[in-house]
């Protein structure tokens, strides 16, 4: 009789502690009793709109409390809302809508959207929408749909990933485990809500009965002003975010209740993490994508300075393992695949079960990322396997290289990709931004590698170019990287 | 494709945070790699024992730091623990170990038992067996016994409550979202470890990574000591401890990083709660049972002045609601019986499916306890299941004792009541309807319970009478009891 339901998440909590704080949002503040009743308003609308339980709605909005307000609303009324990236074009947003079956998209006004196959609600729409008397689920079911993601692999269109509120909540319990969670909790959001970095930061504030700091972009003057104002404890960031805080800060000191920076985003450059580590900011690394329903390993504190570099080791509830080619379990400081397991791992891709019976083994997902476990049993995130150049059978991860290149003096940033080569089937090249007013010439760059790199490892050709293809998330996009190069 | 399997909880511990302290106990301190590799040698010896997976262990074993690795060498190969408590007969012991067809008894020497139908391993037995290498479960079934403990209900004969790994792994998850958890907490246990109120701090520590301070016994000195000495922050408490603290700590403050008493065991009496209030020491209120693998509902922080008596509001995986005897929900204010749900609440009673059916409503599970909510939604506790007597934390259940007394060929009826008493809350009382002709002292009658009983279950007075209140279909009214002493 193990219940695999429980209470409806927001309304749950609503009851709890209605009078904390749950969203503080550009001088708004709203209690979670009060986001619980502006979500039953608006799941009112969406009901006299034609939303109903077992649809599935796009959701295409940008950071701002009403955006929580609607995804709330949603689940409310037990709709999973596919969560569209604000950057897409037109082509890819009636792709995805398609691909998931979207009975409607809500969108804000702004962005663009010419499908004509189904209803658009713009926010106004809905605003002046009649509330009906929503029809709220007392209870949620954990292997039901919450979200639906859309990530790209190596191979051709976006898949829809399937986020169920199980992976949320054990998402959220298994980070609570690791970071600790008090009563004085406050978690700055300015990554987007539209990736499992900004949306898991929402459930966790339910669940925990958390406020939310919530930024519509990330702006590094705001960050360090809300800190101190808003009393924030915790905050989201990815690699570039961190280097600009790092830079922003001088010497001055964070507030001692800050108590750290959850590091997620790829891999990130030692440097960074020296810079930060010299400073004394507290920087959690972690190690996660949308598949994980945000991180899935994470590094400990005790362990941030003997095991610098390192992700960590897997949330409480969550398995970890290196795979070798042959299905092999690898050794100790062997490289191979990483493959994971746990009740945040998503049970698969939307009307995708040839993917799943690809990517799943035994109830192991293979991230297909590379990496290796060391003789304490921490994880090293070598590369993302789609970006591994192999050159005359030796693997090359660009991770390694970029991050041997941002130590010098006059990169800012750096993009390592393959490009064929007859001779030995691929080699990495490099493409750098450079500092502003610092000057460096391709020899001393070659120089520079040639002292920290093996020699199949220095890029054959150094590219100086204005900036780098990044995502919403900045996570360097190598394809794209690869792609211009082409077209050079 | 949602896992219901989790890592060995102890050896996934003892991967994550190897060095961090597990136990501290009468001067001695294991990690949870000491505490991992000991249990895993423990482990071997029961396996050269011959106890295997797919047994049962019955325990029988006071707290002592070989406890706790004895339980946990117990989980590493898949074996449930019958954990009995110390204060039993040999005549309850074997009864509980012939009903929970456990393999085999483990025990503390001192501890009477003359079960000759299973083996009884010493701990001097155990200490001196070889080790094999043990088969220790990579991963364990949320769903899979973990402990039972016995209760008694209305009538007769106790029964073995199970907790399964997800009950535990629930509550203690539920206690983290309500109290907060901080790398800097350690939970001491002076509560018996037989009970759920202490061996729920035991998996709290695995799970959490969580040292506990664990005492052999409730001691007002060593608890004010070890607070002090060994930065205790959290303790679950009965009323009689927290009332013998309250008086101990006369004007002293505790130190600041002491964050809460957990007050289990019973509704406590208000003056209590006043004065640890007055003194400014932090009381949860907390209401469960064995059933409910610990508390299921917990007074937060923010309103232990507001709601003062009150048991608060359910963990945030649980729900709670008040029933009418026909079966309606009660309006606030209204009592009724108490029902809980939850993944926490136990799936069932050992062997015995027709007490599921009878308890269990849709998943609900009646408590038989009486209650009302008011209308904020905090739980008040009115009394325990009319007959349940609770004597120093201790459940004692009248109709144990009932059955025992007429086994005495003297007596033709007893009934057995609760009285007040100062020093432990309550303790029992016996009428006895004699036999014509028959003739047995007070004296006697002790002796012959003794000789059945736990101490503490042993009535304080027995009371001759010439008949006992009984309803029309011959069941005894004990509240009629009660009242008809209060006019004694």
């Amino acid at each position: 009789m193990q219940s695999e339901r429980m209470p409806n998440f927001l309304k749950n909590r609503a009851y709890l502690t209605p009078d904390r704080p749950a969203v503080i949002f550009n001088g708004q503040e709203v209690t979670f009793q009060e986001l619980y009743e502006h979500s039953a308003e608006m799941a009112g609308k969406l009901q006299y709109l034609g939303i109903k339980k077992g649809d599935y709605a796009g959701v295409l909005l940008k950071n701002h409390i009403d955006t929580v307000v609607i995804l709330f609303a949603l689940q409310l009324i037990g709709v999973p809302a596919v969560i569209l990236n604000n950057r897409l074009t037109p082509k890819e947003i009636s792709w995805q809508l398609k691909d998931s079956k979207a009975a409607c998209l809500i969108l804000d006004q702004e962005f663009p959207c010419e499908d004509k196959k189904i209803p658009l609600i713009t926010k106004e729409i809905l605003m002046s929408a009649i509330k009906e008397t929503p029809e709220i689920l007392e209870e949620i079911d954990l292997s039901a749909v919450c979200t639906v993601m859309y990530t790209s692999g190596t191979t051709g269109n976006p898949k829809g990933v399937i986020q169920t509120f199980g992976n949320h909540w054990s998402s959220a319990i298994g980070s609570a485990l690791n970071l600790g969670l008090t009563e004085n909790d406050r978690w700055l959001c300015s990554v987007p809500l539209f990736h499992i970095s900004g949306f898991s930061i929402l459930m966790k504030s339910v669940i925990y009965g958390m406020p939310v700091v919530l930024h519509e972009s990330f702006n590094v003057d705001k960050t360090l002003e809300d800190i101190t104002d808003k009393k924030v404890t915790i905050m989201s960031v990815v690699g570039t975010m961190l280097a600009r805080i790092t830079d922003a800060i001088g010497e001055s000191k964070l507030p001692k209740y800050f108590r750290c920076f959850l590091l997620g985003g790829g891999p990130a450059p030692l440097p960074l993490l020296e810079a930060c580590l010299e400073k004394g900011l507290p920087v959690y690394q972690t190690y996660g994508m949308t598949e994980t329903s945000s991180q899935i390993v994470t590094l400990a504190p005790e362990y941030s300075i003997s095991k610098l570099g390192s992700a960590g080791k897997p949330l409480f509830l969550a398995q970890l393992k290196i795979q070798l080619e042959n299905g092999q379990k690898a050794q100790p400081k062997e490289a191979g695949e990483i493959v994971v397991k746990g009740p945040n791992v998503t049970p698969g891709y939307l009307y995708r079960p040839d993917v799943v019976k690809d990517k799943f083994q035994n109830g192991w997902f293979c991230t297909g990322d590379i990496g290796y476990i060391d003789e304490d049993g921490f994880l090293y995130v070598l590369d993302r396997r789609s970006d591994l150049i192999i050159s005359g059978g030796e693997n090359i991860y660009p991770a390694e290289i970029e991050s041997a290149l941002l130590a010098h003096p006059a990169v800012l940033d750096a993009g390592v990709t393959g490009m064929e080569d007859r001779t030995w089937g691929q080699v990495p090249i490099a493409y750098i931004v450079l500092k502003e007013g610092a000057e460096v010439s391709k020899d001393a760059l070659w120089q520079f590698c040639a002292e920290r790199l093996a020699k199949y490892k220095i890029p054959k050709t150094f590219h100086f170019t204005d900036s780098l293809p990044r995502n919403a998330a900045k996570k360097l996009m190598r394809r794209k990287l690869r792609e211009s190069r082409v077209l050079e």
